[in-house]
């Protein structure tokens, strides 16, 4: 007997940032979008009544997912209750802004990697048996999970937040290993740059959170809806043709990997302008 | 004045796999495709030919690209006859098969980087320049380039490969430090599983192409035309959300970076399933 | 006051591979030895024999690294009763062999997390106040951390110990970046092959350890007492001259990130031989 | 019959920096260095001098290895009449400070490949055949290869020498799978960060260079002797532990994966000192 019911588009970490303009843009695309959330039942219902507004069809449901049962228990009512869930976004982070190690309490340490990599663990756990059986049947199932520069490299005061984005990134792609050529299609996504997000930059920037936007310059700061499209762009990729990583940023920044910014770049005196340069032709 | 000529989609090596495919995308998305490659005038024709008949427009051109001004001509003729090219796709590959180093000529070598690397940078030392100038007006420019595993990771057989695409990935990352602050888009695509390409792969195999595709099982090998989606959207890219890198392979195909695609991963016995145990809790 | 007593080597998880062999380089070398592990007393009491039959100091102590307190205790006791800590291993993995995401269970997950990823954070907080400190007059510090290649790859079956490794390198990237120009050295050095030891590769795989071992032909398995001398190399870089990471294999064996240790490498039937020849020259 | 004659290291690229410096070395160690270099007749004596006068045997050559037969010429000669190469160090660079795309000619562009990429396998193709036939009697050769961090990221204004090193990395990699295992190891060493060589980096910054090296601090410019500890090192590495790759930077210079070398990490307000934070917990 075939699920008739619309598919499902979970967000873990649904904000007015990525998680909230990823549920639009998944519900404008056919799915039921359920927005998961800690805090601020006001918020969350907004973006659940923009999106019906919007002819969209959307559940909010406030739940602490670094408690042990909560996303269990939340994957296992969408299923049985909503619809299939045929795409998930984890989009839980664990920044904390930068902080020495001695300023990094253990506890803090823990809570990461509880958010920032356990959770991702969790929600396979209990998401992909199904997945799995429905990709039998050519449905593929997705799992995306927003990431960020600390995955791939350790910062000075990212502790806690690159630990637990390292272990993040190893986690997706051991579940791509096992997962992929069984029809589930686990993407990983490296968000380099600042994104335009009310309720978690804008938050801990506060008061300063527009100079700072003003700072960057125009477009200087991700759109998050445009991020959005992204995901829905990889969601939708053929299972012939499929992502694991890809990295974003605004083009005024400079990749995690570059270092010199500078455009006038052929100074020799003050910035010699190279690393390494005793192995230059001798 | 503003150049009211329709945007140009530029593809250097335009067979009937990737090329091909992406000059159909970019032609329906609205862009005049100019399709060149090396040889095979009829298969080319065949290509501007399907391009028009679906309602687009698009040119044709025979080139080497490995010979001194040849793109750099080309350049300068679309720019000056056809209009502005917002899009180009580096798309030619340096790719002989697995060869030892003995069997591995250095003219091969050199030839390899002709194709592989420095056609990258001549075409981005003769096309950048107009593309900086619209850009101040605010429309970016996009140069995507195709790339492989090898300019990841060098496997044995791979020496003049992944010699040029290593450099070739490395510049992509010069271009786009310098020039995605000045508004072009440099976006590098590691094709890390098999293409459905007649052109290349499928003279390669000759006869055994069928079989090979069979092997692959369902959905195995890659279609052109699902990379080509990938392209278009990465060129439709907001300038706040740029992606420089991504990869692609079939759902049935392991990461690169895995090397145990057998599901029955619980064995302890004949397979011990890990590297450095010696450092496991002691 | 300056202290004059032996400068200290500590190694977490002192077994009779990797831990034991450290211990017995940097003794040989002028440290004394503190060796910790989780148990079996009658060995570590043999280690602590070899090496003072040879004429050097050591120290045994049997202790559950996973449990909190115990790091941070040992640490705050060598310095007051045995000598200043100038050289740490971190040695603990969490290596279970290959599992299934269905067959990792959550606790597994989570204990991987402790000893692979938290043991380190716990023990250089609880280190480095004091190395700083001796840094200031000119004595750097070492960390050395045994890690594996799940550090940087995710492979099927390997959820638990990817995520752990991965967190462990990230977080050995930020105690460097903090750290390094303090004066601590932190080196991390990726054991991408099988070593030889037999409390840990030798229990596991019990038995067939032996035929194991004769299967990877002359010289196939890393002698920790190899990897002893390279762990001595790095704690003794001056610090104009440090080294963050380091990979380390037996000659028959391919890196990581290669897939094809087939000599044959010409063939073109049966094995193409290359990924992504849709990007070849067309 | 066996080669009774001392065992060579061969330098190209030898220098006053890091190439002479490993040429004393292994000199040191019981093999006869021969030097070669581009210029400097008298630069060239002076080392050779020291070495024998510190009781070693050397010879120097003046040698343009960018030019077709000169290497090759060079490895059959000594073979034929000094001794065995048992191991060589690859210690050419095309570093030419930075440049923009525009100032980078096309002629720069491709010496850049011949020195840095082309000149590799040139060397291995020369020599590694009779080191492979030597490896089968159990004496292992050794390819030592200098590298720089434009090797594994492309900054603005290095497009030359990014491209060239990262092809000349991808090489290394491809030359280790296919040879490691026939008995040759091969080291790619990434020099991150600046040299204290008075023949390369002295002459680019000329006045400039001793104001620039007080600008680094207390010990934060390499030690060129220190680097050759470390070829040392691995060129003595038995063959069940061999490293591939290693990194080197002074302690006061953050990793090239870094960003934030300042130690006031804990601002929040001009730096808020994270990238992605749209996907922090909400």
């Amino acid at each position: 007997m075939t699920d008739t019911r619309k598919p499902v588009f979970l967000v873990i970490g649904a904000g007015a940032g990525i998680g909230g303009n990823a549920a639009k843009r998944f519900a404008a695309g056919g799915y039921h979008a359920v927005l998961a959330r800690r805090s601020d039942e006001e918020g969350l219902a907004r973006l659940v009544g923009e999106i019906e507004d919007a002819g969209g069809s959307a559940s909010g449901i406030l739940l602490n997912a670094s408690e042990d049962g909560t996303i269990e228990e939340l994957v296992e009512r969408i299923e049985r209750d909503i619809g299939p869930i045929e795409c998930a976004l984890y989009n839980l982070g664990a920044q904390i802004g930068n902080r020495t190690l001695h300023d990094t309490p253990h506890r803090t340490f823990e809570l990461g990697w509880r958010l920032g990599c356990y959770g991702v663990f969790r929600l396979a756990h209990a998401m992909f048996p199904a997945m799995v059986e429905r990709a039998k049947t050519g449905r593929h199932g997705t799992l995306l999970v927003t990431s960020a520069t600390s995955a791939v490299r350790g910062n000075a005061g990212q502790h806690s937040h690159a630990a637990a984005m390292g272990g993040r990134r190893m986690l997706c792609q051991t579940l791509n290993a096992e997962f992929g050529p069984q029809g589930i299609h686990v993407a990983h996504i490296v968000v380099d740059g600042s994104v335009d997000a009310p309720d978690t930059l804008g938050k801990l920037l506060g008061d300063k959170y527009e100079a700072y936007k003003a700072s960057k310059g125009e477009d200087g700061v991700i759109d998050p809806a445009n991020i959005a499209e992204t995901y829905w762009h990889l969601a939708q990729q053929p299972r012939n043709c499929w992502t694991h990583e890809v990295d974003i940023r605004p083009w005024t920044d400079v990749a995690w990997w570059n270092d010199n910014p500078n455009p006038t770049i052929n100074s020799t005196a003050a910035n010699p302008g190279f690393a390494g340069p005793g192995n230059t032709s001798e």
